[in-house]
């Protein structure tokens, strides 16, 4: 190696390290590396899986449409018998970078997620029991257990590992901001890199921030004004006990926030601007002005990341020992009763 | 070419046209080649379109399920607000060979009945003109019509010619049987070719024949005994309002039956050995002994194909000018009225 080549490896490096060591509060989102493929393959075999719903009709993408950034572009969600969730459905696109999950953190990670909609009464309606009997009824579900966890036996602790092994692969890189970040300085607009500094110097970052822009703190949602809402939801206070955790939320992600709509936890709001100018207003009390709005909406829209591209998993059928679905209590049509006993 | 050779492509000749002019009722079902794969992109976003429904949850393939032989497995559907469909979802895999759609052939071909659900009230529960509203509101849209069909109008014919030119392409070629039938012997196990068989000499091909082994005609269900069912379908007599048309079906497909369960416009059974019993019962007049059950079985479940491969399309994200989804007709937690008015 010649010295002259020595110095500019040097110097490239000074600048390497000068953008590694910068202080952006945004930090770039990677793909994922897939060490588990048999393990991932069987989660999103049960993401897609309705049979883990009493109605043998609601999926986890159900909610979490993957078709459509991760959520179901509803307020709140469609649950069993059409009943109404109470809250909105966040996105599963990069959960895994949120602290803890669900708007009141109250699972701690994916995991513990995963097991809560499935005996939810108002969501899948189904129980751990019924949904684990149903999977290891079918011979080519069996086997997939016994080869990513060594025997055959599905609880509902490796189901649950399963979907969220799989829910961590669903990360969105190489977002117009991210390569901007990334060094590609005409990545993203003019008015978005208005946005950005405007999100930094208005105090947005203060609570939406790291690989997620987002996902890393409970905030009090209406911190300076109050939100106003009909929905019952009070936040962490459910999980806490705590009268000062009233109303106070996890902060959520803004990765693909142009494909999550509605906004905030109830759902209300269907634009990025009204959402902005709420933010601005109840959090950080100030009023953005029309072009401030504008850029920071330019912004939000860089945060769109590649999406999952998912090849629909092909699910094993149902047999004679498969607990039956039952999407209807009462099914005056059928010519036989309907029940979730096994046929005999 | 010698003399020898001339001779040995002659026999060969003989051979391969023996082959293809046996009188087999059933005909090998043969990949579709895609001529227009933009057009096909365009009908797959929209088979997976959930904003073709007033709630913005139900997209085709919440009924016509491709993870799970293209059907929802139950034996009615689940439609708007939790409506019971009123027959069994019949499936979309190769539904193009059915001489009409819908069980009682109301529809021509797979466009007139794509038109069908969208604006059925118990079904997807929209109107035409939102839907089109609805897709010819995002830009990425209309770009893709423009590209398939010349110019950026979406209307109810373009949206349905896409839908069904997606379907089109559900074939699913390469079966056990498939191969069997193309010469190779141990494609199928000996139940299976004893299955056939029975199949054919029983007279089950006397309606389940060609490439769908059905789908080419009408019947009535229950020809020798009536078919006892609380379901108030009464087939093609609501199509030609003729007595003799009362309970009068289409043949339904048996590709893939294995994974299309429950069985018959009622969807009231649930296990093939039964269905294939109660069959041989009403519209034959026979009692299989159980060998003979378990060999038409096993030929049944040498039907099912190769699945078509599809990878999940990204929808594009609604925006200000997207009618918005009205899941339910009142929403009491949320903050503003839920309408289906554009936003102002």
């Amino acid at each position: 190696m010649t010295k002259l080549t020595s110095i500019a490896i040097f110097i490239a490096g000074i600048f390497a390290s000068a953008h590694a060591i910068s202080a952006e509060p945004i930090e770039v989102i990677k793909a994922v590396k897939v060490t588990e493929p048999e393990k991932v393959e069987l989660g999103k075999m049960l993401f897609f899986e309705p049979r883990l719903s009493k109605s043998g009709y609601i999926s986890c993408n159900s909610c979490h449409n993957l078709a459509t950034g991760g959520v179901d572009a509803l307020p709140t969600s469609v649950g069993h018998n059409w009943q109404q969730g109470p809250i909105n459905s966040p996105t599963v696109l990069n959960a895994n970078y949120m602290l803890a999950q669900f708007w009141d953190g109250r699972a701690s990670d994916l995991q513990a997620q995963a097991a809560g909609p499935i005996e939810n009464p108002k969501e899948m309606g189904y129980s751990h029991a019924l949904a684990t009997q149903t999977i290891a009824s079918m011979p080519a579900y069996r086997a997939h257990f016994a080869k990513v966890y060594g025997d055959e036996n599905v609880t509902i602790d490796r189901l649950t590992d399963a979907i969220s092994t799989f829910e961590k692969t669903l990360v969105t890189p190489n977002s117009p901001f991210d390569q901007y970040l990334l060094g590609k300085q005409d990545a993203i607009s003019v008015d978005a890199k208005a946005g950005y500094q405007l999100f930094k110097s208005k105090g947005c970052v203060s609570c939406h921030n790291g690989p997620a822009v987002g996902g890393t703190m409970y905030m009090k949602m209406g911190l300076i004004k109050p939100f106003h809402t009909n929905n019952p939801a009070e936040g962490r206070i459910a999980v806490t006990g705590k009268e000062a955790d009233k109303f106070v939320f996890k902060v959520p992600t803004l990765r693909n926030i142009e494909l999550t709509y509605p906004y905030f936890h109830d759902g209300s709001v269907w634009t990025l601007e009204e959402a902005v100018n709420t933010m601005a207003d109840i959090q950080l009390g100030q009023k953005l002005s029309d072009k401030e709005n504008l850029e920071m909406v330019a912004f939000l829209v860089s945060l769109t990341g590649d999406q999952p591209q998912i090849t629909l998993p092909i699910l094993p059928p149902s047999n004679k020992n498969t607990p039956r679905p039952v999407p209807f209590s009462h099914d005056p049509m059928s010519s036989k009763p309907v029940s979730s006993e096994l046929l005999k």
